[in-house]
């Protein structure tokens, strides 16, 4: 007998995972490590940038008073009375006409308020000091870079939850953070299940197929930062599947398999969820490729089924994991980033429901075009190889044609956007 | 006195780096390894996608011939002799209305040319067979995935080179590449240099500032799948400089300075370069910031001398060290996709450089804005965090306008292109 499932929008889908997860631990880390994760702290200047009056060059700092009238027809001529590398601080009286050779960095001396650039200074000397003659005058605060002109001192920088990428690491080390509060990596324990699984060490059988969404899905959860664990495949068999999954669930903070989820006499993963007595949220989504996705919850970990075709179980994972993944490590984006693109090829394929395609989403001249990738079908391992964006396209049409404008999703994108899709 | 250095183009700098280096070297990592490396070798189909003729649904294989005439008034009924999941193969010799109960996924039997859905089917049993009853005729071959259609066998699938995400992982684990051949990281030595430096653990002291771009190299390095080691600070004094690199060489595929590349008297690089006897590439830049960017090669290892300035450093990575690193890692398109963007604010300064701008470059409707990142003064280290993007402005200009239409380099982006900027 076919069990009769409702199918939930994708939209709906997603919401009532996302309404059932929460904040995942923090931990802390050493700056050196911290490139790819996401922030469980707020950044904030802990002093302004510069910390100090400085100089953007190598020059001499002046009086700009002194300057006054210095022209090519009356230049005026400054003693060097010190020389102060960036790191070292002018320990001068300066007197009128005298100056400070300085160095781009370098703190200005208290009275100076002008920076003369060395290619606007001749230099000579008068047998005790250097000299430097300048023939223009300085304006008060000229070639000086204030303190606290980038940032003032308690700005708030970088909001927690972002993706830390070299702009920020380099915000850390100005302010000081040796080591830095980030949220840790959701473990995940992942399973293949089906008999016709070979590893991917053995040589092919009849009937027979490698295992690759484990280890596609172990690639997805190493690209949304999560810490995958492999617990390899499952037969078909209920009570192995059963306990292997039980384990798992008390081991990770999700667990995800791929396949038997739909509702053949070997689709057992239904048999697992109903034994555990897991609340499942859905098992029908209204979407093509993956309509068989279920996602349940037991003790506190996340359950998704996805489905055992390659291109439903890749869409699974970014629609419905990925999300999750974001939003315990503290993101306020754990969404995929949504654009609009021009279809670059025609999608004939009337069809129901919304579906997602795989493809690749490029820029050509200040235009997004997407294209489908590869021959589209669910079972089109190689269309998945190079993608790097998901084309949505609503159920209801007779298909698309090239030039059609449509709803993208980034793939590769750390950005994010606060609700799904568009 | 003012050396005098020769500004070169950028395109052309970067070019007189590209042609001194050569690919890297190869290694072999497990499957689990692999995400984020670059192939190193071509991926080829080593058997068709499917391998055999098989099921895509869970139902019935029969032979198309036994349901003609089939319909509502004249059903046809089978008997089911066999039943097989995915990874199992028929045994059975098929009679005519003999039917094989089979799954998604599983091997079409040698006699069977059709699969009827099983929600198409009207399930039944006779004593001793199940039998399933259909309304309709089902021609030949409906209903089968055929072997081959997805990707014969010998096909290039993807080339040396290739950045591995999830959909080359999962073509790596279908044909059987429980290991595979990467390029090596390139390592690579980083040191901060200037006597103002500190550690980003110390507190702050007068006329001192906290190195931040070695943090922020690490960082653009790990992005760039290279490996970083950390030689830390070195003082503006020549000779423990010049030990510090020379030694650093040695150990490393090339070495980056940032800092003390000037002309100015603390500018210590340039001493280094000539007492090692190095080949200057080139030591001035015709562009803003990064002007004193100095690229050398001594035996076989290519030192960076970049700017100390945070945003010339940063650029001065992703334009030089970026490309050579990819190049080294076998990528054909080593250098940053460029796209065109309308600038979504003005940039009034005028220069007679290109300027490169970090921001960032967001889509909206199917079109790219670009905006320059925050206060954007070569100083300024906060508008470097969140950058996706280089907003590449020729010099030439007296400033640019909200809505001109202008280049930008993807900095996030793995796809690459063959030649660098646009």
């Amino acid at each position: 007998m076919v069990e009769k499932r409702t199918p939930v929008p994708v939209k709906e889908a997603i919401e009532r995972v996302m309404e059932n997860i929460g904040k995942g631990e923090v931990e802390e880390v050493s700056i050196h490590n911290s490139y790819g994760r996401r922030l469980a702290e707020t950044i904030t200047a802990a002093h302004p940038v510069p910390p100090f009056d400085r100089s953007p060059y190598d020059g001499f700092a002046i009086r700009s008073v002194d300057s006054t009238g210095a022209s090519r027809e009356q230049p005026v001529t400054f003693q060097v009375v010190e020389e102060i590398g960036a790191g070292f601080v002018s320990e001068k009286d300066l007197e009128p006409f005298q100056a400070v050779r300085i160095m781009t960095g370098a703190k200005i001396p208290e009275q100076c308020d002008a920076v003369v650039m060395l290619e606007l200074a001749q230099e000579d000397h008068d047998g005790t000091y250097p000299l430097m003659t300048i023939k223009r005058e300085f304006e008060k605060n000229q070639n000086i870079s204030f303190e606290g002109e980038d940032t003032k001192a308690g700005s708030e920088l970088v909001p927690a939850g972002t993706w830390i990428d070299p702009g920020v690491t380099a915000l850390l080390a100005t302010f000081g953070y040796a080591t830095v509060k980030v949220a840790k990596r959701p473990v995940v324990g992942v399973f293949a299940t089906g008999t016709e699984l070979l590893d991917v060490s053995d040589e092919l059988e009849p009937g027979k197929i490698r295992n690759s969404n484990a280890y596609m899905m172990i690639a997805q959860l190493q690209r949304a930062g999560a810490e995958p664990v492999y617990y390899g495949k499952l037969k078909d068999e209920l009570e192995p599947c059963y306990e292997a999954v039980r384990q798992a669930a008390k081991e990770t903070d999700m667990v995800i398999t791929t396949g038997g989820v739909s509702v053949g006499d070997y689709d057992l993963l239904p048999d697992v969820y109903e034994r555990l007595g897991a609340e499942v949220f859905f098992n029908k989504v209204a979407m093509r490729p993956g309509s068989v996705t279920t996602v349940a919850s037991w003790g506190g970990t996340l359950l998704f089924g996805l489905s055992g075709n390659p291109s439903a179980c890749y869409m699974g994972f970014e629609l419905f994991v990925r999300p999750v993944i974001q939003a315990m490590m503290h993101s306020e984006r754990p969404h995929h980033t949504m654009v609009k693109a021009e279809l670059a090829a025609d999608f004939s394929k009337p069809n129901p429901f919304t579906r997602f395609v795989r493809g690749s989403c490029r820029a050509e001249g200040d235009r997004l075009y997407a294209e489908p990738g590869g021959f589209n079908k669910s079972s089109a391992v190689t269309s998945l190889a190079g993608a790097n964006a998901c084309i949505v396209l609503p159920g209801g049409s007779r298909g698309y044609q090239q030039g059609d404008v449509v709803d993208v999703m980034l793939l590769e994108d750390n950005e994010g956007q606060k609700e799904p899709l568009s």
